[in-house]
């Protein structure tokens, strides 16, 4: 390894003076929101082009310099985060931030890596584009990060994840070498997918430094509902008939528990409950018509009689205005921050199969009861890709430590649950430093032996992003 | 190397008596339906269980034996064809051909590699859904080479191509270890994606034994029309506007020059040509409804007319019944055959982005005509992913052989249009031996070196389709 100023040094003729932090001036970079991870660095570097993230990696590469990607800064699994040993360096993208080209005709648009996802929202919208990808972070998160964890949010059931988006991308390798897969097209076959090891890869294999991402028709009306229902099982089945009447038009079809609707209600300013008295179950469910707008409203009205006639929903509210939608989903968006207030909050981000939502809960609610009964279980999220954020809140007037040590006995028993279902232990949050030691014990030893081999193939010196994922 | 009795002997072992074929009953198998490609085997076994597959890749990786996967035979640049050693096995998987599970509910299938793509559409319609995958070659292709290949077809444009389709795989390893990655989820973020490895690979990692497909809801409704338009341009602008009008409820929308028209016309059995004159551009347009006939039929109706309006249109035919319907796509589907009886045709299967079509086919018939003033160039495709079937017929009467000669500069001039608007030359039909020499020559070297890597930590032995992709 380099002497520490040397490494300064050399970072500051590739970056400028003013883009090579030490000391304490790197600690804003250093630790996540939520403060559960946190780290020490070298350096923190925040190049201006691809070619000088090529320039910094190849000096990692030879000085064996541990690198640390990091874009908003807020991903919830630690993957942004150096370790304690404070030889990384961490390589924020924030510089990285122009939109080298938007074609609305062929509804593509280029962005550099540290572009904010709002930005790319925002050129879209002016181009009367649609750029579906939606998240609670959208105002800080980047790009680049998104593509690097593969970022699910809202707009995944129509639209799909972060790599569903990502028509092509360009990526600097650790050893420096500048991989230039930026293409717009829909059809390739030249050889194997290298863009879809990276996308979710955590920037273990690499730094993204650009992407070419798919713009869409932006809807011409749109309608949304706040609906409740007596049971996960109701909802069910009406996402299978808002699917039918809707199809692709089905934007959002969000579940919410009873509880967490009154955390959101109580701790977020401005957010009411649109619905005058207490259900145990709700969901927030979104039309969107390329025709028109009440074309939307008619499919939605629909889904909603139906609904109401077969017993599967107890009470809707329809939003009236632009005014009354974004209530709705700042109800919704409210939900993660309105826990903080509640206390300790053991999360878990899972997927099951879509039909197998109900049974999951059911199972989950059980054991966790079974192990601390006053348990408060905010569970909410995508019910139509089978992602729930199975969220824990403590008992009221309980211990928060002594709450979230009960993390050692919930996780595996909630984890459990989901693998019995065929589910996924991440579904859009990425594994990280958190779920790295389960990852290694309940991954399918044949598939980790084969991201062990990429890694070591792409990255032979292991100075990406040590410590995450694998 | 093992001896071949020997090794013909502990290939029976695994895959019973019946299922190893030896000398002349090799024969089908060891060249393709255009017999462009001919090669020789040592034996080709028919393993009836991914175990089998196991068993039988772990010997050929402990004697250093070369294995071809092969599916329908389908495939059109000689992936699934060996070398004339006479030293590779090929594996095919047509007794892999149990659906294992289909899920209405939730909308996947699971299927073995040897399942015909006919027989997974079959099922899934049963069931009331649709498989989107629609290939002229579907009544014998397989899923395995499907996904080996990640073919497109006609499909692709509003449900995406054979990687879009697959929720999960299970492949046997070169090393004969089997990884189970059939999972059913819409998100999981547990590591990095090896299944769009797999995918496209054309059985060079690996063999894909078994795969989770995605089903969708079959349309309530379709309309289709044959449309004639004096340049792709104008297809290019009705294209904008179905797509508008539609969304993803435009379901194909196929570009035809005129002398495919006439060629289909004139060679296949009962194609008639729906339009009376001639014109010199054809579109096939299919537009799908979850709603009914009716809207697919009045959004259809409000295409043509925009288009007749705007001068984009010159004539155009609604299929006024189920019979007309399949007659408009058996014209389409009966390009591709129609070409063998006017001699010799120079291929090329591209794509370029969607809104560079037009400019691509004026520059390169102007190259070909440069080269051969004669050609017929019959172009046609999926305009709508940017796909073209760039095919060169010889001049009539011309000599067959001279002609095809001239693919020397021709397809070097296409290439070359086509890298110069940031398009692929294999846009779905993959690399195989075909294009193994130009992707050696053209593919950016960084991207090659890190195929190279994969396929070296994939299969250290080699043993894996030698020859193909790399």
């Amino acid at each position: 390894m380099m002497e520490k100023t040397e490494l300064v040094t050399r970072l500051k003729e590739i970056a400028g003076e003013g883009n090579v932090f030490t000391g304490t001036e790197t600690e804003p970079f250093l630790s996540e929101p939520r403060g559960r991870w946190t780290g020490k660095a070298a350096a923190v570097v925040r190049p201006g082009t691809t070619e000088e993230v090529a320039a910094i990696l190849k000096i990692a590469s030879e000085t064996g310099t541990p690198v640390v990607p990091q874009g908003g800064n807020t991903g919830l699994v630690g993957g942004q985060i150096p370790d304690m040993s404070g030889t990384a360096v961490i390589l924020s993208t924030a510089r990285l931030n122009r939109i080298r080209d938007i074609d609305p005709d062929g509804n593509t648009i280029t962005v550099e890596a540290g572009v904010v996802l709002q930005a790319v929202q925002e050129a879209a919208d002016a181009h009367d584009r649609l750029f579906p990808l939606s998240l609670g972070s959208q105002g800080s998160c980047q790009i680049g990060g998104n593509l690097s964890t593969n970022a699910g949010g809202t707009g995944a059931l129509a639209h799909g994840v972060a790599r569903d988006l990502c028509l092509g991308l360009e990526v600097v390798l650790p050893t420096g070498e500048i991989l230039d897969d930026l293409n717009k097209l829909k059809k390739d076959n030249t050889g194997y997918n290298l863009r879809n090891l990276f996308i979710g890869a955590e920037g273990t294999l690499g730094v993204i430094t650009a992407a070419v991402l798919k713009l869409f028709p932006k809807p011409a009306g749109r309608a949304t509902a706040f609906v409740a229902l007596p049971s996960p099982a109701e909802a069910l089945a009406l996402f299978a008939r808002a699917r039918g009447e809707a199809g692709n038009g089905l934007t959002a079809f969000e579940l919410m528990a009873r509880i967490g609707v009154e955390f959101s209600v109580r701790h977020i300013e401005g957010v009411r409950d649109p619905l005058g008295e207490h259900h145990p179950w709700y969901v927030l469910m979104e039309i969107s018509s390329g025709q028109s707008e009440e074309d939307a409203r008619g499919k939605l009205e629909a889904v909603l009689e139906y609904g109401l006639e077969d017993g599967l929903v107890l009470d809707a509210a329809i939003a009236e205005s632009y005014a009354q939608h974004a209530d709705f989903w700042r109800l919704r968006e409210g939900m993660s921050e309105s826990q903080k207030p509640e206390g300790g909050s053991i999360k878990h981000d899972i997927s099951v199969p879509v039909d197998s939502v109900p049974d999951f809960l059911a199972e989950a609610d059980k054991a966790v009861l079974a192990i601390e009964p006053g348990s408060r279980i905010c569970a909410f999220g995508h019910l139509g890709d089978g992602n729930i954020h199975y969220n824990i809140s403590q008992p009221v007037g309980a211990d928060r430590k002594v709450f979230l040590q009960l993390a050692e006995v919930i996780t595996p028993a909630v984890h459990g649950i989901v693998r019995a279902h065929g589910g996924s232990i991440s579904a859009e949050h990425g594994i990280g430093q958190m779920k790295r030691a389960e990852l290694a014990e309940t991954k399918q030893p044949v598939a980790l032996d084969l991201m062990r081999r990429i890694k070591k193939a792409f990255d032979p010196a292991g100075i990406m992003n040590p410590g995450k994922v694998l």
